[in-house]
């Protein structure tokens, strides 16, 4: 556990802030036990000790623009909380602030069908919303690990990506219009929902993955799609790690894809050694692509067995398999997603970083050259949304190394890992987002003239630096 | 013409005005002949007297960032020409400004066919980037009427749009890195070309349809995508307004359209009136949509014929025609495409209006009938990218009214029609942006609020106010 520097800044009484923010909410919505500080003051990071001074519940956004103008005036510093997902402590309070919880804005209301829009309290949780775009015929397509608990204006704040955005995109681009209160607590009803307004700068954006520094999200209009048809998944066994990238091009010259995702032999052996799912096919290579389209008819299937065989012709490819029922396609998918659970008993060092996708097999090697060099007794597990450039770098403790010792060693992976990045023009947060975890890492992205305007513009809607400060840049 | 408020605020003579710039750019690369401060210094609009003091041509990012330092150190305000086909005077230097150029920037380079990307300058042509994509057998989806003009950096600063929305979106989504040139003459690179980089406030977004305000766009790096494949054009006769919402409901269930247009019947025979142009059908209805997708296999094509049967059923379609081949889907085109430059003789009153798609009926019925009460010898054209709920709105001048008087008229319809826009909670400018012609009319779309934040924003970027100054917003 790490403390973090600066304190809250108000001079209020613990019992002063509670009434008046009773005064705002209901004293029904302030909490101040100890298990709702420790439970909403933190996200799944477990580096910082939550330390909230209260945790607030409003119902409306003109109640959380009203507690952000008495947080102005009694200079008290505001965390948001959405799910608390989040894997940069983004949305924990170490310093003695205020969490604003959204979960009673949880409204889904407002939708049309011609639209294909529905509108969503911040509070919303991402699996809520695919379920209402399902029982509409409907379709909302980002989708990752935590949408049972992760709420959409989490999602928005931390512009969440996850495991379709080769198709769909980012959450970015499901906001057809939001509801943000900045932080000097004015409202602000951004774009109106629509798909074209060229009517100056598009605000939206600034917020969109502002991590809550410049204010917070309220309510959002998200659109949803069609609902894609026939999902089918082939997993490819490839040696070399360049002919994944081949393999990619390949599919993609001819297949709009939903996924593309990697995973090297030793994250697949990790999963397949729980016993509960069969290996893809009895050929092992080093690196393993699963690829999944919309399979409407068989023309879609003999398309991509025409892209496979050319793959296999060029010798990119040696084994591959295609789902023939929905079953089949979520074992295969299981390869791939059990992964993250699977590793966890080893403690794994993680990092999220992304490169262009042509670049990703030399980033990769580099990566793995230094580490395995300076430390030949760790074990390196790569996975991740390779077509879109995205890796998720697992670095698993040696059973015999004490956790001391082996985060001490990451120190110094972090290091290298970064550099490399930096080598490669590539980002150290591809979808996690920076918070607090990799705010000293965040110039290996971001130029020193990028970082000044941030401040600038954070100045800009929070001039007195309530909203969620120290996350992302020191204000 | 009218003439525009401000001045150019330098106390420089021209003679040391281009002595400066010269040392800068050289001697070759500064214009004051009056044929080019007559070209360079107005765009496709008429309104204002272009009235630049000289036309710098920079050749590399490095030049455009001293030609900004220069101009902050003298207090000259900068105005951006790309391919000066804008519509809303947003590259118009009408008060002694320095107009730059981007025309010798126009180098595509460091194509990358894994990433699908290339570098473009800021003065790349637009139907030269599609041009280069199809050489590498893949698509720039963005496309227009002015592709043959327009540049890479104007259509970023205006956001650009066009017929393809409804599946491609605008250029925003195109553009994978950006290097701009701030007002202070900063130079930032922005993204890194990356598919996703959550670090921190993705300042891409505002020069994205900044307008140039901000700073100037040098070079962009955009992404292509795969060809589409035998696009195929359906025109549907549509009796009732609503129901044209009910059939890009229907055909959207199941298909991914590249485009759904829409035009009146009025619009449709004035073209036909030209005599180059067959019509699509026998039938005559008050309405027309046009309906794109790719039909790769039967399959597709069958699923169109379900939907158009479905229509027909329920008494939304009276008649339709579907191409059978390239050029027989380029002649149903034209029954849009033509519209534009045919009424163009009537000397029309435009406006490029966007509501969400849901509200097009009402919202159009709302305009024509305030038009039709208080002008009845109107004639109002309909016709838009009604897939995206943009409505291009046109009114003619009746033959036997003056100029004059038309004008002086439709300044009234402005208002009226400005006024319906924000009862829908539309937008004023879909596509085209604000520039000098909307900016009086800003807000309708965007509140105080978000204004005050945008004048803030500018001052950010462009603390004195040299970047196109009195465009969008006054500083």
């Amino acid at each position: 556990m790490i403390q973090t520097s600066g304190n809250s800044m108000t001079t209020l009484t613990q019992d002063a802030l509670v009434e008046q923010l009773s005064a705002i909410v209901g004293a029904d919505k302030v909490r101040t036990d100890a298990d709702s500080l420790e439970t909403f003051g933190k996200d799944w990071t477990k580096i910082y000790p939550p330390k909230p001074s209260a945790i607030v519940f409003p119902k409306t956004t003109q109640q959380v623009a009203d507690i952000v103008k008495f947080a102005n005036a009694q200079n008290v510093a505001l965390v948001p909380s959405g799910g608390r997902t989040g894997l940069s402590a983004g949305a924990v309070a170490a310093n003695g602030e205020v969490v604003v919880a959204f979960d009673y804005m949880n409204q889904i209301s407002d939708f049309n069908a011609t639209d294909r829009t529905v509108k969503c309290g911040a509070g919303v949780i991402t699996e809520q919303l695919q379920t209402f775009a399902e029982e509409h015929d409907l379709f909302y397509p980002v989708d990752f690990a935590s949408a049972g608990s992760s709420q959409i204006g989490g999602n928005i704040s931390t512009n969440a990506g996850g495991i379709k955005v080769i198709r769909w995109g980012m959450t970015r681009d499901w906001v057809a219009g939001m509801t943000v209160v900045t932080g000097e607590g004015e409202i602000l009803e951004l774009n109106k929902d629509l798909m074209k307004n060229n009517t100056g700068y598009d605000m939206r954006q600034l917020f969109i993955g502002g991590e809550g520094t410049l204010g917070f999200v309220t309510e959002a209009t998200m659109r949803l799609t069609r609902t894609p048809k026939n999902l089918t998944v082939l997993v490819l066994g490839i040696p070399e790690l360049d002919d994944v990238m081949k393999v990619l091009s390949q599919f993609q010259s001819t297949m709009d894809l939903t996924a593309f995702e990697f995973f090297s032999d030793k994250a697949m052996q990790k999963v397949l050694a729980r016993g509960d799912v069969p290996a893809p096919f009895e050929t092992s290579t080093d690196f393993y692509a699963l690829i999944e389209f919309e399979a409407v008819t068989d023309a879609d299937m003999d398309q991509a067995m025409v892209q496979f065989e050319k793959c296999m012709e060029e010798g990119w490819v040696v084994d591959g398999v295609i789902s023939q029922s929905e079953t089949q396609a979520a074992n295969l998918w299981r390869l791939r997603e059990d992964i993250s659970e699977t590793i966890s008993e080893w403690t794994p060092y993680k990092n999220d970083i992304s490169v262009v996708v042509s670049k990703v097999p030399p980033f990769l090697r580099d990566i793995d050259e230094i580490v395995t060099r300076e430390y030949p007794d760790f074990e390196i597990i790569w996975f991740g949304h390779i077509g879109d450039g995205n890796l998720h770098l697992n670095i698993l403790k040696p059973d015999d190394l004490a956790k001391e010792e082996f985060f001490e060693r990451c120190g110094k992976v972090s290091t290298w890992v970064f550099e490399i990045v930096e080598k490669y023009q590539g980002s150290v947060s591809a979808e996690h987002g920076v918070g607090m975890t990799k705010k000293p890492y965040l110039e290996y992205t971001r130029s020193a003239a990028e970082i000044a305007y941030m401040r600038a513009v954070k100045k800009v809607f929070d001039p007195n630096n309530i909203m969620n400060p120290g996350k992302l840049i020191d204000a």
